[in-house]
């Protein structure tokens, strides 16, 4: 019984990849909609912005070589011609010598304009104006191709879109994008799965499971800007997997299973997907939970076979799908919270297995931060990642860290404030 | 000109939240378009997950009675009546005394069963099996309600729902969840900006800026579960940005301006909100960039008048907006990603203010982390936010950080792998 020998995390991505041939699905969306999508373009400029010398202050816009040897106590004297306003055209003023434009910030240099003296450096009278400081050429403007220049690129390809991406992109121009946007298919397996919607008002029948596992990983493949398509639940039959694996496979970037994986009896799914001749298949990972997620290459295309249980398969979405999907992408992924706090209990984890360990961490009055692992076992109790707010990854060249250590913790949601009842 | 006096954050905020009364709009939705969605309500379970005890292992299900005194050496013999799979009814086999059922993990356990005996404990030999351990009551057993058990509240008003969270919520037997969805108007103010999709393929005419800030909020916004609703570009006039500033509070939960917030001839904004009836207002904010942002209270309801430069609005977003949208959702903020480096180079900010500095964290060649402060001015330079990948927060207190100091730094993008050019 049990697997024979499993590899490790790195051991199966650095093969797996070089299996990955196929190139996600490529969408061009309106940027509002491209948030948190992966750019499959690179995006070059096509022109400076902004697109003029601008002031950065209130005051006057002035020629510099005017105010040359300015001082309090001998002011130059300049002719105020006009105001120049946000969003005014430049050429509503040319400057001749010992002239002098009034300017808001943000407003553009007027003709033969090339520095501006703030109102502090300068005192009004009537339409005329005393400098009292000498401005340096381009002082106090913003230049011209100051955000972006002409012909640079500033996106690339496997970059995801964030808020401020979205800005700049339209300060370029830019209002539509390609951006990746994998098709994934998630098929269920398990003869104990029934659907939500149909689960009776009390609950299922006895034996029955409500498939909690479609959403979980519905969630997780959103939150990497992917597009999932979710199948429907198959039973424990390989016929049955064989063949909607295979349909699967034809218009879809990827595919993930549940279920099936484990060893004996009850591996379905590794039989199924056998049987559509993958390039690469592996069984079995030394983690865990999630011990039973698999994983194969079929037409260049992955089939990732996670656990039946749900926690099992989230830790096989994170060490597996996550990072196989931003290769096909391009991408890296983001930088997780973490959180460096006092373990209040002995953890012990296998050796040459990467443990997953959930865990609650918290501010104790003494202000420290204090990490409490929850249910060691129990791959498939979900609820310890509702009640919990941080993963304690304990890697394979340990087994478990002593009571009063200090250990780093992924946060998924705030510290809480005090010990959790 | 100036500011007279600006007040910190804390104070801004600490007031703010006694006018608000407001309680944002809250919507029905199914379950996976509820994702990051925060919940409205409390969940409490109606029924025990899973509903019945299952087998942990892969082995024989037994009366624990029956295993009493079992040793390698005095085995024990029961006569196996049959097979328990994943999604069978407990109610398939009753255990009479002297019997076992083979069961997969997962299965129920059969009538009268209340343990498992693992394969490894175990001899098979035709239709008998020898115990060769004793199996404790519940030994090998996930027990009813081991989830979620009836009547608990699993889930709160004003988490944020993760994609476990939508796998509990589906194994509850719950489909839909009542959760807020702000609806906010966006309104851009500015005789300077044009949209994206009006600007000429070779960029905006003179004096002209492509309104960037409308994406960088819409996008901010629906990274909090928040719906955006832009209402288009105001020009510099205090009559129309009134008019539509108070249509917008009629059916928005909240309304952000950018624009028209400085002080002297362009307080535009301010003004048109003043005639609102306010019961509070705050012009101007200790921070940099971003002085300009400003809020105020209209019947309850906030009006963000963030600055018009897109870094400065972004920052009046992070410090203002977030906090009291998530304030009005019962919520609080996610864990954010840090790093700690060293600073590349002296950055001086002024004292009583929050300075916000754009940097690159990047990996130095000997394996130290490396900050890198980008321009400390140049609020409406957007593309620092592209080109770095952090954001170091110098607090009231300080007057910046030496060249050689540790800095932590919170960290938007995955750190540079090395010095970017």
């Amino acid at each position: 019984m049990g697997f024979k020998e499993t590899m490790t995390v790195d051991q199966v991505l650095n093969e797996v990849i070089k299996y990955i041939r196929h190139v996600p699905r490529i969408i061009e969306m309106a940027i509002t909609e491209a948030l948190n999508k992966y750019l499959a373009e690179d995006v070059t400029a096509r022109f400076d912005v902004p697109g003029f010398n601008r002031s950065a202050v209130d005051g006057y816009a002035v020629r510099s070589v005017d105010t040359f040897g300015a001082s309090p106590t001998n002011p130059i004297t300049l002719r105020v011609i006009g105001f120049m306003a946000v969003g005014d055209d430049p050429s509503k003023y040319v400057l001749n010598p010992g002239e002098a434009v009034e300017i808001s910030t943000g407003a553009p240099l007027p003709i033969n304009a090339d520095a501006v003296v703030m109102y502090e450096d300068s005192r009004r009278s009537g339409n005329l104006v005393e400098v009292l400081r000498p401005a340096p050429p381009m002082g106090n403007v913003s230049r011209r191709g100051e955000d972006v220049r002409a012909n640079e690129t500033m996106l690339r390809r496997g970059m995801k879109l964030l808020p401020w991406d979205l800005g700049v992109l339209a300060s370029m121009g830019i209002y539509k994008v390609r951006v990746f946007s994998p098709r994934i298919a998630i098929i269920s397996t398990g003869n104990e799965l029934i659907e939500v919607v149909d689960a009776p008002i009390n609950g299922p029948p006895p034996g029955k499971v409500i498939n909690s596992s479609r959403f979980v990983i519905d969630g997780l493949l959103r939150s990497l800007g992917c597009e999932p398509m979710y199948l429907g639940i198959v039973g424990d039959d390989e016929d049955g997997i064989a063949r909607i694996v295979g349909n699967a496979l034809g218009d879809h970037d990827a595919v993930i299973t549940t279920g099936g994986v484990s060893v004996g009896k009850v591996d379905y799914t590794i039989k199924a997907v056998m049987r559509l001749n993958p390039e690469y298949i592996s069984h079995g990972l030394s983690i865990r939970p999630g011990k039973p997620n698999s994983i194969a290459v079929v037409n260049g295309k992955p089939v990732f076979m996670l656990s039946g249980f749900p926690v099992a398969a989230a830790t096989g979405f994170d060490v597996l799908v996550r990072p196989v999907l931003l290769h096909m992408m391009n991408a890296t992924d983001d930088p997780k919270p973490t959180v460096r706090g006092i373990l209040t209990r002995r953890v012990s984890t296998p050796v040459n297995t990467r443990s997953f360990v959930r865990v609650m961490a918290y501010m104790g009055k003494d202000g420290k931060v204090y990490v409490e692992p929850l249910a060691l076992t129990g791959s498939g109790v979900l609820s310890t990642l509702v009640r919990g707010n941080g993963i304690l990854v304990i890697p394979e060249n340990r087994e478990g860290f002593d009571e009063g250590d200090e250990v780093e913790v992924i946060l998924n949601r705030p510290l809480f404030i005090e010990k959790p009842q």
